[in-house]
């Protein structure tokens, strides 16, 4: 792995094209590489350790939560993906679909599912009888499949893995109670855990989920001012239920229909991570999902004890619980500091003959390069305080640059001026709740709703376009 | 879930019909729930539990001998998959066949993977440069799809999860090594955590996987006397890595095609599970993979005491890491035995007023019923120590049957008559190597080679069907 990339890999800068330093990101830090199957990304052990990491913290809060793990089939036949109306209008034109098995044509053509609502309808249709059936509070980690025109690694792909929860509860009330815990789980993950700040709340109508009554989102903000959906939460009220013919007797004895929720999040959150945090020298990780937390860089390592001693601390960082790599390959500490810095790591630890005489190392941040001189006595504290202060750091950074691009409008002019000025950002601005409206602050200003913020300011009290009294306060962005 | 089930559901026994037993256990014990998807399975969360913790315990062996997981795309255009010429022979015909993407009809048609060998030989082509990138040693755990015509829970389905890995070596001997190694976590994990005893070696040339030079496989023999495949390992040589130009430059600066392995395991192994334990109370389910190892049952929970006590017995069990419930239903004592012996629980724990004031409680063994009343001092120890004597109580009872049903035969006439009496079971017979003595024992007997055992034993010295003289002796079974 040293000889043949003696040269750290360069990528283009943020300010160049912003895109392009995405992509390059993406496969320099070695996180995905292409393939034959056009629109699909193949993880590589780097970028799937980050997913590893996601998953293991997220599933621990929703088996915390109650939810149990389930597997449905990849497939869905046509016929039972229509059975609600505004579902398959939503998932039929980008399905993949499967019409041979083998040599032999099948008599009803199935789709690889590209959400499963469905299956677990007919699931629930069958299991569910009695209130005392429920609540179902089932998760299902898989990969769902959704034919996209243009694709990005992470953001848009054609296969993607994901989470799906999909839960049955017998009063509306419930339903709605378990749409917003499992919002707020989504929420307290990406702040606490990805250091990204995000803004939660309904999705107007016009951009809810293909069947659901309301859909959540979370909505972060990215370096180049763009929004991107970070996850979602959907209340279904009782229409699936309705389709699929799900009852069960309630505590009266009566037939009832129960109430339903779905919420996911994706491979995605990937992407939200490298353009939230990542910088001109690549990628910056969150410590809580960083596959390596620290990497000791060994200096002068050919010289007598060096090497010896960066094991032993590396030994030590292990035993305490620290995702630590000790990186004793014949490059130089130079490309050394480029390759994790490209990766990545938050914090970078050298080591060298003269610290190992002052019993003391190195510590770098990734976040802002910050350098400390910090003594090999309860290095494990010490390397523990300085992953929870990379993680303080990059919140306040992301959260800085988010405070710097949110913008407060009266009228279309405004916005489309603030942006020509200011470039992309969040745009807070009211709206009197007409999907009319709505369509044409974008068509005007190019920025779409995003989501109706829980903490809504009152920044006027007029619709931003029409002029009309104002319900909400609506967030409005460019999106990915 | 108590009302509408009060009576414990009946099963067919075992004896009466294994099939309908088979899969009476499959949907009584809530491991699955059929779907409209025919030949898929709904995997409910007591199945997949199972499934976790196997995951759990092979993701960490895999990792500790350095393997990486990846994720590669759920497609494979068919092109690619036409690259090996007897890898696509084998899986072409069972392939499920995606020909439009939304309302379009693709150009190539491209498959959902029935196994990966080809993306992960495009994608090792890409990155394998020089000796310096080998090993590859990757794993990945994901769905594959395989449009069989007959089909039964676990053990043959359309879909079904499983591990592949997939390893690139400089040579020929380190290939083989990892082959032989992977075999042996497989055997492993099998004796020791799902206490299944297994036998390894290679198969004949006419069983092996579609594309590989050798192909070594762990059989295990079922409470019915017909064997299971629980797992395979592969030795490609260099055919893969010539068909797709994958090539490296050696240590002496010369290009060199490197040799691969590919091994895996599948959700079958639940199915090795249930036909290997289970009885006509139902699952029997090794320690290891128990989604609950100990069921605490109060006995008199109306009574002062008793549900504090057993909540209290269950948080100890708990905090010393043990998988326990406490079924504190309204269900009676003797329906909950009933359900948790369906289920498999390793261990139930009763626990009435007069055990709490001899401080005692009374532990019952699924796998022979054996009860025993211990002190609450040391309770956990306890516990565990019950749980390894439930492990090794399987592991015998099984060894036992397997014994039983272990015949060792001379002549094709021997083996008929054997079986006849005896009924299925592995035979041991000796074979001269030749394909037409294969096809010919199976014609004739109704058992086809399942492995040539490492561990060889002089039945006699000539073959079972030809009385040439014999090259090995061959394990012989009807398979799953």
């Amino acid at each position: 792995m040293a000889d043949n990339k003696k040269m750290v890999a360069q990528i283009t800068s943020m300010e160049e094209d912003f895109a392009k330093w995405y992509t390059d990101v993406c496969v320099k830090a070695d996180l995905i590489a292409y393939s034959s199957i056009k629109g699909c990304m193949i993880i590589r052990p780097y970028g799937y350790a980050i997913w590893e990491n996601i998953q293991k913290i997220l599933d621990t809060r929703f088996k915390e939560t109650g939810h149990e793990n389930v597997y449905m089939p990849m497939f869905i036949p046509e016929s039972l993906l229509q059975k609600e109306k505004d579902h398959v209008a939503g998932f039929a034109p980008e399905a993949a679909w499967v019409t041979y098995g083998g040599s032999e044509k099948l008599t009803e053509r199935i789709c690889v599912r590209p959400t499963s609502e469905t299956l677990f309808c007919e699931h629930f249709a069958d299991i569910v009888k009695s209130y005392r059936d429920l609540p179902k509070l089932y998760n299902q980690w898989c990969s769902v499949v959704r034919w996209e025109k243009t694709t990005r690694p992470f953001l848009r792909s054609r296969e993607f893995l994901w989470q799906e929860g999909h839960t049955l509860h017998a009063t509306a009330e419930e339903a709605r109670a378990e749409t917003i815990q499992q919002l707020n789980v989504y929420a307290d993950f990406h702040e606490q855990d990805l250091a990204i700040p995000v803004v939660k709340g309904p999705k107007t109508p016009s951009d809810k989920f293909a069947g659901a009554e309301d859909t959540y989102a979370i909505e972060a903000l990215m370096h180049d001012g763009k929004a991107l959906q970070a996850g979602t939460s959907h209340y279904f009220g009782d229409g699936f239920a309705k389709a699929f013919d799900i009852k069960f007797t309630d505590k009266n004895n009566q037939l009832a229909y129960p109430h339903q929720t779905s919420w996911g999040v994706t491979t995605r959150m990937i992407g939200g991570i490298i353009m939230t945090h990542g910088d001109d020298n690549g990628l910056v990780l969150p410590p809580a999902v960083a596959p390596i937390q620290a990497v000791i860089i060994p200096v002068q390592q050919h010289k007598e004890g060096v090497l010896d001693a960066a094991y032993a601390l590396r030994d030590r960082l292990a035993a305490a619980g620290i995702r630590v790599k000790c990186d004793d390959s014949d490059n130089t500490p130079g490309w050394k500091y480029s390759e994790y810095e490209m990766k990545g790591v938050p914090l970078r630890i050298e080591l060298g003959p003269r610290d190992i005489e002052s019993n003391q190392c190195v510590i770098v941040s990734r976040v802002d390069r910050s350098k400390q001189f910090v003594s090999l006595d309860g290095i494990e504290d010490t390397v523990k305080a300085s992953l929870t202060a990379v993680r303080d750091a990059m919140y306040a950074k992301a959260a800085a640059n988010r405070e710097k691009k949110t913008y407060r409008c009266k009228t279309l002019d405004e916005i489309t001026a603030t942006l020509a000025e200011k470039g992309p950002g969040f745009v807070k601005a009211m709206w009197c709740g007409d999907e009319a409206c709505e369509d044409k602050v974008k068509e005007v200003t190019g920025v779409g709703s995003r989501c109706i913020p829980f903490e809504q300011e009152e920044i006027s009290d007029v619709c931003v376009c029409c002029g009309r009294a104002a319900k909400k306060m609506v967030l409005w962005a460019v999106a990915y």
